[in-house]
């Protein structure tokens, strides 16, 4: 169970609060287990519940520990989420590669957990040595301190992309199709067959300018079959036709 | 002026408190410009300039706009921000590809806005068709709804990484250098030494499978020179040498 997503192991948080908004950053991102190391508030309490919106279920199938030893005991892979550098001998990866090297783990069978320190303190040295590797949200170093859920949507965000095998969705075109070359040439040489009179039509070299940035303005626009009989509308109208 | 990165341009949005998270979440991502479309509360009043976190300067210097169409007027390429489909016939990225199509229109000398809705009803159609396109942010399908600052801060992170031309930083050694592939082995050697007497070394088909999977590990470990030397220290102990 949950073998292909990470559990998220948030050690020592200090308020409730941000448990619940950690677990809704979680169910945004498709992840489903949360770890608490030694929870200083309720992590059932009402204020917790409030803050997850609808990701209650994730709060009621936590599970509480006391170290940080006995939450990863289980584990295979374990990355540390951590803003600053520390004094360790460590792999440290961006978010998109510490992502990636997880997914390649979960790929391979392996239990994989994503660690996040307390509110203020971030982990300790202690928690980071029970990890693989660190991963750094790269963030403008001037300004880099996230709250707890924006840090663990940033990460399950990264790590989101890596399994949803997500293409960008494209040109919607609702309902109708992108019109066909053929349809949009036909539309231009309509308009220009309209334009004989238009000054700048009557200079040779003027007209082949023109034509060709009107063709290059209507192809661009990439217009749906439904868009280009609108705008035959519009000339048929605008010629008094 | 902030001719590098865009504007983030929040229209209608209803609390001020969202107003301060989001111009926090805009610094953690670098970007500096803050243009807002009819707000509803006051963005320099306690609640927002608090909730900023250290971000007030650009608080200070957002511009406020009575519609969407004078915010985005001397834009030249707009980004909407939308969870759902929405019946346009528009090119819909997700945010990678949303954040690098605005870096291409920067380095090319364009003005760019990334375009917000209201909190709880996202951008309405009028506001959509003053964009070049939409930015789709994928998460869980069953659980997208995001807060308005989550919703910059990911656009913005995404942005952000196209800027920085970040790397991973790669293994962080502290004030050592890793120990070459020379030394690693002279310490795997020592240790082989050590073990004439250990029962698997007796036999020369286990001993030749031990002496692999111990030169795997400590060659795997990607060891400094300093760990090198607390290993030797380890091993002399151990050994009674």
């Amino acid at each position: 169970m949950n073998s292909k997503t990470p559990c998220v192991i948030l050690v020592e948080p200090q308020l409730a609060e941000n448990v619940g908004m950690a677990a809704r950053a979680m169910k945004n991102c498709a992840l489903r287990e949360l770890r608490l190391v030694n929870p200083r508030e309720d992590h059932l309490s009402a204020k917790a519940l409030s803050a997850s919106s609808n990701s209650e279920e994730i709060l009621q199938q936590a599970k509480v520990f006391a170290s940080t030893e006995e939450a990863v005991a289980d584990l295979q892979y374990v990355l540390a989420t951590t803003a600053r550098h520390r004094d360790q001998t460590k792999m440290v990866y961006n978010a998109d590669a510490g992502a990636a090297a997880v997914a390649t783990r979960l790929a391979n069978g392996e239990k994989c957990g994503l660690m996040f320190g307390p509110e203020r303190t971030g982990l300790r040295n202690e928690d980071i040595c029970l990890a693989d590797a660190i991963i750094n949200v790269p963030l403008n170093p001037e300004h880099c301190s996230l709250n707890l859920s924006q840090a663990v949507l940033l990460v399950g965000y990264e790590f989101y992309k890596t399994q949803a095998a997500i293409s960008a969705p494209g040109l919607v075109t609702n309902h109708t199709t992108v019109a066909d070359k053929e349809k949009v040439l036909l539309f231009c040489k309509n308009l220009e067959s309209r334009l004989e009179q238009f000054a700048n039509y009557k200079d040779e070299h003027k007209k082949e300018k023109l034509v060709i940035n009107l063709r290059n303005i209507f192809t661009r626009a990439e217009m749906t079959e439904q868009e280009l009989n609108t705008l035959y509308g519009v000339i048929n109208y605008l010629s008094g036709k």
